[in-house]
């Protein structure tokens, strides 16, 4: 992955804002979102001016931080540009979550000027309490990078601090002061370029070589994949290494969709008792499995069941460790390319049979739509190419789907911050505006974030956005708290959304209460935004949702907890429990 | 202020989550705000067996910490309850608005289980990278202190941190760990006291004499209140000392109606070069000025153009400023109570006169409404007791209104977050259910939080939301901007919103495009929520708004800012700019 640059240093003078945009554009970044504020409204002129980029507004800074995640997740990175205080911190909990999930995101802040940082002076948008810091300070535990800009070190620290996003696939953050968008620097006429440094070459072959000799050695080689395989862009050559050793390869419901799921060798989701036992088996009994960018948390480990074998080789985006060595100095991609040319051909292991999706149920047209002909619905409105998202609660029964080939799934395993999605949507409908994409959420996460589907509607996006209206936090009523009122929410006549915020769109909306409504609905052209809302008992929640939030309850509150109660916990019924 | 407690250290078991609720209530909290999660549903479980305190539930987190900043303004104290990481980093832009204002709010955070800590093992809604505590850490930027809770700290941690807040008026932030709210602790049964530790009675002696004696000697003494005035409820006596020497008050525009507009000595706001001429020269010329808690930031000084007397007295909360001398371990009040004994009682000083307000012009009923005629009908609509909200834009034009006595104003001048008026509304709304609530708002700042307004009409409040709608951030144009998109916003059919919010409301909504109309819908009843959406041309400004942005504009991007350029920016007419 190294490149070569020059080593003559040509330079040129340029403001510093019309550099900091310059380079955005050179790391491919072609949108930017967020609100405008006194203190970025240079930049945003530089912007304008310059005409490269374009400013896609929010109607809020943590829906902007969403939107530059979901962006991110399908163009490599992603910004935004909020100001100084209140836009920084109303953007932190979605830039927290792409620390969490892995997806470089640049947080820029228009910041209060420097001329009152050097005379002490209080402002707007400060505590006004002598410091000045404090949002450099709070970023510091959630981003990769930090950094206020001058104009002594802007050529090194713009480099630095996108760089370091694409490097590490975190976020990073950078205040850019008000009164220095305008000022004259000399910078670097050579663009930048989104490259790792060199590996070391020893290194490099030792690592190849001890991972193909374990691999071509073992008997029963798997590969289990987590979210990190997306965001360094490995999934191919993981899918093409386990095509040459005839592997099976699962991954954590996190990195569902990274691995094709039509691929010859993929088998599903691993996650400890959670997993099809078939999966479960596949993964801990492999002689030698290769983990990419794995990191077990409760729900992505079936409550810690997960259990990898001693021998796994631990594969990272810059390291990886197998048996006592911990190699540094590589990339993953170098390792992966070597490894693919180096290990052994397998022609005679076959794959494994992969649970057939459950056969669709013919449903009673005219009766009340359930949580189960829903998602026989969705299932059978899946098609090849989708950008699919979901958000936290009974939606992430998405994760049980089959996804047909090249599908993309959007979600936030980790992080799990409800609303995300409806933000994340606005990103990617923004990188990839001519696939179709497809949001499932609820009630609950969709008033968090509501307000965007503006802006999505605003652009002429064309999504579908499937709600389920069900009174409340469903998922939550699986810890405890059934019928409590704590986990009802306002009701809204959702469907009726769009046209207040897009008065006079063409976008068509449903309100579904039969299995019927819904086919109706999901019948439709693509030709405009669908916005269909489906009625459904707010204690009807799919079996493994369920039994999901009843374990977590257990880890949640202990043995001391009120989830034994008689009747403060929603369960699967016992039918569904023995499934 | 000093309260004996009993020496007798009676205890009692209970219940961590029981004894945390016991004390919200002792300290005077009656709701609490937020979200649930599986975290903190323990937590809210035993507030609903309780049945002492009532769940407000929101939207979103941010929503909910504005709302205790509402709330803990009108109350004295406020709360809120979110969840571990993306509930927590959600409130973060509202309780650090708390902190640059000077708010007591106490968010509380459920968090992941200490079992999980101690065992190292990663969970949804955190980073999964081996730290537990980013989160603690990002509040410690922003609040006055902040604990994890444990079985050994409880009793100490939780009265710390609500009587940190109380004490310094301050935000404070506590993680709560699932897995103890059910654990059974030793407590104290004595409740817990909202106090400051008794002064150090040399100090306050000594304190009050100086400060009484300086006042005494003066020819031309004044008083300069800002917010804290407020937060340590000393505005009756500032009003007694003031009447007690016949001497002028003036409040900057942060502490509007903090000293009643009707009061005799009130004088106005001072701001430096903004302020009324006679308001600066009673300020600027006073021989002793005591100054209240008063923290200049620009768009409280008129940019930096305040210039207070040299020997003026600072106080603040629990210390003064005389001379040479810094008085601590004395409260603002007990000092306050020694002054009124022991100044020199002035009987001929006679009030300063008070420019009248403009006197009303009679505007043509049926003439496109603009910003003038807005602005008048709102001053006529106004009534005594009304709690007023202004969001940042073009409603700040309410702080050059005169406001009927007892009034509460609620805004944030210093942090100005855009959309916290309508959280803080639900807040107040929840505290003072029984006074007129009045919020002044523009669209852009609407948008950001629009849907808390489904919580409000869930309670059947009956506020009455004035939304100016004018196409976006018009006080941006007046610092660049003036026609550019980047300043325009998505133009949403408000008056619509609140039934999709809250279908069925009975609430009223008007769509007013003349000073006819805009009379009418304030000429209905109150006995319902009333939403009054009013057209306006993006580029009509009240001149002092546009005086401040143009004025901003040069202090935040400097000389070679795009300020100049040739229509960039909204300005006064020409016959406006004289006034």
């Amino acid at each position: 992955m190294a490149s070569k640059q020059s080593t003559v240093n040509h330079t040129q003078r340029m403001k510093i804002g019309d550099f900091l945009l310059r380079r955005l554009e050179e790391a491919g970044i072609r949108h930017l979102f967020g609100l405008p504020g006194d203190y970025n409204l240079t930049l945003l002129q530089q912007l304008y001016d310059a005409g490269k980029l374009t400013w896609i507004g929010t109607t809020g800074e943590l829906t902007a931080s969403y939107a530059a995640d979901g962006y991110a997740r399908l163009n490599g990175l992603g910004a935004l540009l909020v100001t100084n205080g209140v836009g920084a911190l109303s953007a932190l909990n979605g830039v927290a979550g792409s620390c969490a999930e892995h997806v470089p995101v640049i947080c820029i802040s228009g910041s209060i000027p420097l001329r009152s940082i050097d005379r002490g002076l209080g402002m707007h948008h400060t505590m006004a309490d002598g410091g000045f810091d404090h949002f450099l300070h709070a970023y510091s535990h959630v981003t990769a990078a930090q950094a206020r800009i001058t104009p002594r070190n802007a050529v090194v620290e713009i480099d630095r601090l996108i760089l370091t996003a694409w490097r590490e696939k975190l976020p990073v953050y950078m205040e850019f002061p008000s009164d220095i968008a305008y000022l004259d620097i000399e910078v670097p006429t050579t663009p930048l370029v989104l490259a790792d440094p060199p590996s070391d070459p020893e290194r490099l072959r030792s690592c190849i070589a001890a991972v193909a000799e374990r691999l071509s050695a073992a008997k029963s080689p798997a590969v289990l994949v987590d979210a990190d395989a997306d965001r360094f862009g490995v999934a191919p050559m993981l899918m093409e290494l386990a095509e040459k050793m005839r592997a099976p390869v699962a991954v954590i419901n996190a990195a569902k969709g990274v691995i094709d799921e039509s691929f010859a060798h993929y088998v599903g989701i691993y996650g400890g008792k959670s997993s099809e036992p078939g999966v479960r088996e596949t993964i801990e009994n492999s002689d030698c499995l290769l983990a990419v960018g794995y990191r077990p948390i409760e729900v992505t480990t079936g409550d810690f069941t997960a259990s990898l074998p001693v021998n796994t080789i631990h594969a990272r985006g810059h390291s990886i460790d197998v048996g006592n060595d911990n190699y540094q100095a590589v990339t993953l991609k170098e390792v992966l390319h070597g490894v693919i040319d180096a290990v052994r051909q397998v022609n005679k292991r076959t794959p494994r049979a992969v649970a057939a999706a459950a056969p669709s149920t013919r449903a009673d047209d005219t009766a009340k739509l359930t949580q189960a002909t829903y998602w026989q619905a969705i299932q059978g409105y899946l098609r090849p190419g989708d950008v699919l998202y979901v958000d936290n609660g009974t939606s992430f029964s998405l994760l049980g789907l089959k996804l047909p080939p090249k599908c993309t799934f959007i979600g936030s395993i980790n992080w799990g911050s409800i609303g995300y999605s409806v933000g994340a949507l606005l990103g990617a409908l923004t990188a990839a505006p001519d696939r179709r994409h497809l949001l499932l959420i609820g009630d609950g996460s969709f008033q968090v974030t509501a307000q965007e589907l503006s802006t999505i509607l605003r652009h002429d996006h064309k999504p579908v956005i499937s709600l389920i209206n069900n009174g409340g936090y469903t998922i939550e009523r699986g810890y405890i708290g059934k019928t409590e009122t704590y986990n009802d929410i306002a009701n809204w006549s959702y469907a009726d959304l769009p046209k207040v915020l897009r008065p006079g769109t063409r976008a068509r909306s449903f309100v579904v209460k039969t299995g019927g409504d819904l086919k109706k609905a999901l019948g439709t052209a693509n030709d405009r935004l669908i916005f269909i809302e489906s009625m459904m008992d707010s204690c009807d929640a799919p079996a493994p949702i369920l039994r999901s939030s009843n374990l977590g309850a257990e880890l949640d509150y202990g043995p001391t907890g009120p989830q034994h109660r008689a009747g403060l916990q929603l369960r699967p019924t016992t039918a569904e429990t023995r499934v």
